[in-house]
């Protein structure tokens, strides 16, 4: 039988500190002694990131992106060192690789570098040898061989493709939370685990909060069709599989509901109707590196029409900046904003093939007197901004409606089987 | 005129916290501002390498090596990362490196690596295009791009091997002291800076335990003539020159006291007087990675001879356990030990010239009824084993019969125009 190879990424969480190293190495270990080749990828221990951001703030308020990134890699060199010393102590080889020794390729910029190519060649030397192959996650080095990291999700990125380079069977991203939910546990009590969720259906939770995984590496691993196994670090539960293997999800109408509470909505009155008004503004604001969500433009009304978006709240000062300078430049009107609202999503494979969902959330939410303010939509995605006051109930209100406790039934396990789609 | 390139090296606790580091920053920056091109190599800050091994030790006693390195070197890329972020700050460019981006071969075992070459390429194409340069000292890579460490004393080796590779003009080290004084200033409180030194007293008032600098970089900077300015970093005032040129010391008979605290004292009796039985011991002690410092054999009588050698205070539990078996093997007798001696030096260029220094050292220390236990020489020292209680008034009294505390006299200064050596 081929020996299998698998990918695990354990978060910062799950390295917080010896103990859990331990912990850590434990599994991993296990892993390999059920007969597989194991590249381990791991964050910085819990808190490093944040000290070692405090060292740099206690010497400047604006440090230059390079040398935060020759920092900050040094948080994920230290994780990989002590996972491999916790390995060798349970008596397994294991050896440590940084970004640079992996040969993980970025470019672009600085603190949020893209993943250009990984070199899998050591990787696979280390493992034919036996070894435990541990890869500092987040960080990699461009063409100048000067160090880069990856931005946020880096290390679930660096998993995925090294899973991908690695041809792995699988990877394993350990979290604190057993898997993915139809709903966050903490609003909704009801909320089930998944089994088994699509690579699209988890790029649209991940997008709008599902705070499981970032979004950019589900994309890849849709990309190049390298199953996810979500699960806890701190148990042997089965978690959640990302793939796009049959599962009984398909035939679900709505599969998740997820929240974003950390948005900011942006008005700008009286945009000209013309072409190319809404392109200078967001661009402008790309370059401001603000990270647009929701745009929505109303039917314009005497040749004006009004703009809004959402951005995160941690970004509303600079937008405001950028967008009132904008705002003059194209002639547009008054800009408002309004920090008290949220966003709810609900997300499901199946509202491509069944008419009806976004009815059905407009009903619900009306029964309940829930304003909704901004609408977007995607195929298999329907969101709404609301009042920040009455998101969580609009999440529960909507996970019952759409029955998302009840685990799918035999019939819809059934009938999947004969759907074929994509 | 030429511009100068300077090297300058910054131990730990010069860059203990955030307010030190901006300190170091201002003083790189004076130097580049006075028109030079500045090489900067930092350690680890004050307290990093003791948490990184306190983290070590929470996982294993045994720490691998290559990890350990792995997880060590990353004390010196937070330094240099903040250092640069520090001189980015007062407005002048600076780019930090670590050991494989500046191309820092090493060989040999981890954490105690040998340097074989650095290659100056990037350096001086990021000095041309105006930068300050801060390398990460300490650390290295082999042949297979693992990352080393060079031992104790690393830094300072790396500073000179820079300075070496660039064809710099100064070295400048940068300590808690204000130089090399004529004996330690908390033992003899008439102990004076010394201006200038020469490279083989530096080296053996470092062998004996002047805590400046390590034997092993000032055996790189002889063997290469690279000046080394010991300063203060905390003081503008000049420091001590290490080098070969003519200086007001030559005529010194002798120009420093030092003192080890830490020996123990192993004698095996009754060795037979055979060749190989000296040698058998103290290459099973090397293999143990024992330094051995002074080794006395007397004259045999009736086909046996006692031995009797120094080693570190922390090394003795080791170098027992070693030489009781090879004591055993060979058929020599008794091994015992004494771990309450100390080590005192006299160094001077002068000796070589001029006799009657090892008499006068014995003549003051009967005097003062001080019993000396072993006795060894080079050409430029006299070393002495003595009682610890009696260690510090012995330097007292050495320093006063030689007439340290005097600083060499216009007659020696014209004196030295004349004299040639070397």
């Amino acid at each position: 039988m081929k020996k299998k190879i698998i990918v695990q990424k354990f978060g910062g969480s799950s390295v917080a500190n010896a103990e859990r190293v331990k912990h850590v190495a434990k599994r991993v270990v296990a892993t390999k002694r059920e007969g597989n080749d194991v590249v381990v990828v791991v964050s910085a221990l819990g808190d490093t990131t944040d000290e070692l951001l405090q060292l740099a703030d206690q010497i400047t308020s604006s440090p230059c992106e390079r040398e935060l990134d020759m920092l900050m890699a040094t948080g994920e060199q230290i994780s990989v060192a002590l996972l491999a010393m916790a390995i060798h102590e349970l008596g397994e080889q294991a050896i440590s690789l940084t970004g640079a020794q992996i040969g993980v390729l970025t470019e672009g910029t600085h603190t949020k570098a893209k993943l250009v190519d990984i070199s899998p060649k050591r990787i696979q030397t280390l493992l034919n040898q036996g070894n435990i192959v541990i890869a500092a996650g987040f960080q990699g080095v461009n063409i100048n061989q000067d160090i880069t990291t990856l931005g946020r999700g880096g290390s679930d990125l660096s998993a995925v493709a090294l899973a991908k380079v690695l041809k792995a069977d699988v990877c394993e991203i350990f979290t604190d939370v057993e898997g993915v939910y139809t709903a966050d546990p903490r609003i909704v009590s009801t909320a089930r685990k998944m089994e088994a969720i699509k690579y699209d259906e988890m790029l649209e939770l991940a997008s709008v909060g599902a705070q499981v995984m970032q979004a950019r590496s589900i994309f890849v691993a849709k990309r190049y069709g390298i199953p996810i196994h979500v699960r806890s670090s701190f148990s042997k539960k089965e978690g959640t599989m990302i793939s796009d293997s049959a599962n009984a999800m398909e035939s679900m109408m709505v599969s998740g509901v997820a929240l974003r509470k950390d948005e900011a909505k942006i008005t700008v009155r009286d945009v000209p109707d013309k072409p190319g008004m809404a392109a200078k503004l967001f661009q402008e604001l790309a370059v401001a590196d603000v990270n647009v969500d929701m745009i929505v433009q109303n039917t314009s009304r005497e040749g004006a029409t009004d703009l809004s978006f959402t951005v995160e709240n941690g970004d509303l000062p600079k937008t405001l900046r950028v967008t009132r300078a904008t705002s003059k430049k194209i002639g547009a009107g008054e800009v408002t904003t309004d920090e008290g609202v949220a966003k709810i999503s609900i997300v499901g494979i199946g509202m491509q093939s069944q008419s009806g969902v976004a009815a059905k959330v407009f009903k619900v939410m009306a029964k309940e007197k829930i304003n909704i303010e901004m609408i977007s939509t995607s195929e298999i995605k329907i969101s709404c901004v609301i009042r920040r006051e009455t998101a969580e109930k609009a999440v529960r209100i909507l996970h019952q409606a759409f029955g998302l406790s009840k685990a799918p039934t035999k019939k819809s396990t059934a009938k999947k089987k004969t759907v074929k789609r994509k």
